[in-house]
């Protein structure tokens, strides 16, 4: 059985997001700035339609990250894009579009029982209302081997974090001061500290990546 | 001249103290967790009047700042020991004791005007009544052609940012989620983004170390 990993770009404050995400800026407002290491990067382009872009480091980990994954766990608003005319529709499509990026199985945290919807190129989005163990254990069985990715956002991650389940964060921390927006982890350990080990570091100039171990 | 540099420890999700940081835990509940990487090293037990510890990279990279910093900036409530008995006494004494372990001299943003301090091992506490930009001109004087260093907290380091005066920040990324405490920067930049470069990263199993220039 693989990892539960939870993989995020945040800015050195940490910042997730710019200031009001929501359907119109799913990042918020200049939260496109946080990403920019990844919309060049060939792995990146490539699963989204397009050809070429950059190798290097931060592609190979990109990659690396792909291949690791086997089955992807998400919040419903990651679903269906944020805040937004969605969100309250429970047969809202996925804001990913018909060819969504991920390639693998991707399970749902909602409160609204729906029927398994099926993408192009491998991405299948299952609903999953009994709780996030029970959309752990669904995911850790599709993916094998492989690990499951906790695709966000940060509130699902916190959710498997307290519960003990999480066993890894690879933090891509992009080189900008955001000074609003949405944080990594809101004020919400309120059961205490959780110990890390850091396990990885790589430095490029677009981003710095830091991979750490949940010791707890 | 040398850089203004802002260096600060703090937690995987941002914190630079735990909670409640006051006059009984300056660096907040369980707060010392952060800077445990830095209690058993050489370089500060020395500055602290004790022998031993330990050295390697994060010894190098102490010794190094307190060897580049030639005069240093803090803010009155840094001086005296954070909220707490002594903030609002104007004549409080220096927090830090008759031996202090800066030995450069310490200029301390103030309302209230007061003689110059003089501890032991060079350092002077000189309080600065007409703003930072003023401050920032003493203790360039006093540096030479060494670095200044703001000593915090990171209010002071936000407004000399905000001002367009900081070089350079040096982060201390221990390997801990806090979940609560005072961030490096709560949302106070309210003038837009600000673009780092990061032009140092030193991995060790205490602490990760980040330094980025500040390029607007």
């Amino acid at each position: 059985m693989g990892k539960l990993r939870f993989e995020i770009t945040m800015s050195v404050d940490g910042f997730t997001t710019g200031p009001d995400p929501g359907f119109e800026h799913p990042l918020g407002i200049g939260g496109d700035r946080l990403h920019e290491w990844l919309f060049g990067l060939r792995g990146f382009r490539e699963r989204h339609g397009d050809t070429g872009g950059e190798t290097g480091p931060d592609n190979d980990l990109l990659e690396e990250s792909f291949n690791a994954t086997g089955a992807i766990i998400m919040g419903r608003r990651m679903f269906s894009g944020g805040e937004g005319p969605w969100e309250d529709d429970p047969n809202a499509d996925a804001w990913w579009g018909d060819d969504p990026p991920f390639g693998v199985p991707v399970f749902v945290l909602t409160h609204h029982p729906r029927e398994t919807v099926t993408k192009r190129g491998g991405s299948t989005f299952t609903f999953v209302t009994d709780g996030i163990e029970a959309a752990l254990e669904q995911a850790q069985a599709a993916a094998g081997d492989k690990d499951v990715g906790i695709g966000g956002g940060a509130s699902v991650a916190q959710q498997y974090l307290k519960a003990g389940l999480l066993d890894e964060m690879l933090l891509h921390v992009a080189p900008v001061l955001m000074g609003v927006g949405v944080r990594l982890f809101e004020n919400h350990l309120d059961d205490g500290q959780v110990e890390l080990e850091c396990t990885q570091v790589i430095q490029s100039p677009a981003v710095n990546h830091l991979r750490y171990r949940i010791v707890r």
